[in-house]
């Protein structure tokens, strides 16, 4: 009886161990999937708000000295500029890629290899994508909030204030769907440094 | 004296084992040093490339109708715009880091897994800030190639030829580097899969 006791306790220990391996996979699988949702999310704000930027409003020129000025509606779009442009199609695809991986995380329950490994490629080049169009929307962004005298590249976020309020917010979403990405691609390595 | 053989040619298939061994990770390390010293020129290159960038032109204008045209010179450089800046910085910071990583691998020479690891994840670093840039100078060099008649962006490498040439060049360098950084992240996250 104190040997059935002994192997029972054993037996417990044993599927106590499992128990706890099952739940560290799924515990790192969480973070991941959760990571891989607030990427999609954010990558999806930032296009959508980029996207829907646009301002249309009024400015008083004098055209002719001797009659008074007249209100001219000008209108700014975001596919304007091919910065924007690439901006939007980058966290389309962002977010586009970051829902098909979650798929293909979710149904790798076997946790087949070749699949972890090539979201892991993937995600790098999203973080490569990623980065590139956040630069490209900010130094558009800067010469628009401050413009550039030395190339006579006049400020216009003083006439569209909104257009550039919109689109700072969507250089704020992306720069936390890249971050997440980073973080992503960094915690993979880390697990795979610690797997060895 | 068949035993002793038999013992002699065990111990030659093991050192030979050992030796494929040396061969395959001096074979890696060969290989990651090449790419390393590689991004390293590249970055530098295109640094020293966009940091000398200057050109001195002469444009004609008109400034009284009753008097003839003068020539006035006017000057391009690269500090001029933040993004070059930012540019120039980043290819610095690159390049510095590359050499370090380069020193330190070389001195890692019994393969201490935490250096080799704190290397992969500042190469993840570099590889975000190099893209980040180069979107930031490319999204600027479009604008001073082609200007944009939405904001009344006007084009200056009609002016600039040759500061927008070498521009261009210090792009596609970045270009190199960035790409470098990027397959040196690629093949040590190849390399951690295979190991496992």
């Amino acid at each position: 009886m104190g040997s059935e006791f002994k192997n029972g306790g054993n037996e417990m220990i044993e599927s106590g161990k499992e128990l706890a391996v099952v739940a560290e996979k799924s515990k790192m699988r969480g973070w991941d999937l959760l990571l891989r949702v607030a990427a999609v999310a954010f990558s999806l704000a930032a296009a959508v708000v980029l996207g829907l930027d646009k301002q249309t409003t009024t400015v008083t020129l004098t055209l002719v000295p001797t009659l008074p000025p007249v209100d001219i509606p000008v209108t700014a779009k975001w596919h304007y500029l091919s910065a924007s442009v690439y901006f939007v199609v980058a966290n389309t695809t962002a977010c586009a890629y970051g829902a098909i991986s979650l798929l293909l995380l979710s149904a790798n329950r076997g946790g087949k290899k070749r699949i972890a490994m090539t979201v892991v490629v993937f995600d790098l080049m999203i973080v490569a994508l990623l980065f590139s169009s956040l630069g490209a929307v900010a130094a558009i962004g800067i010469i628009s909030l401050k413009g550039n005298a030395h190339v006579q590249w006049h400020k216009v976020c003083s006439v569209f204030g909104k257009f550039c309020n919109q689109g700072a917010a969507a250089i704020g979403l992306s720069g936390v769907a890249s971050t997440v990405f980073l973080v992503l691609v960094l915690v993979a390595i880390l697990e795979l440094h610690w797997k060895r």
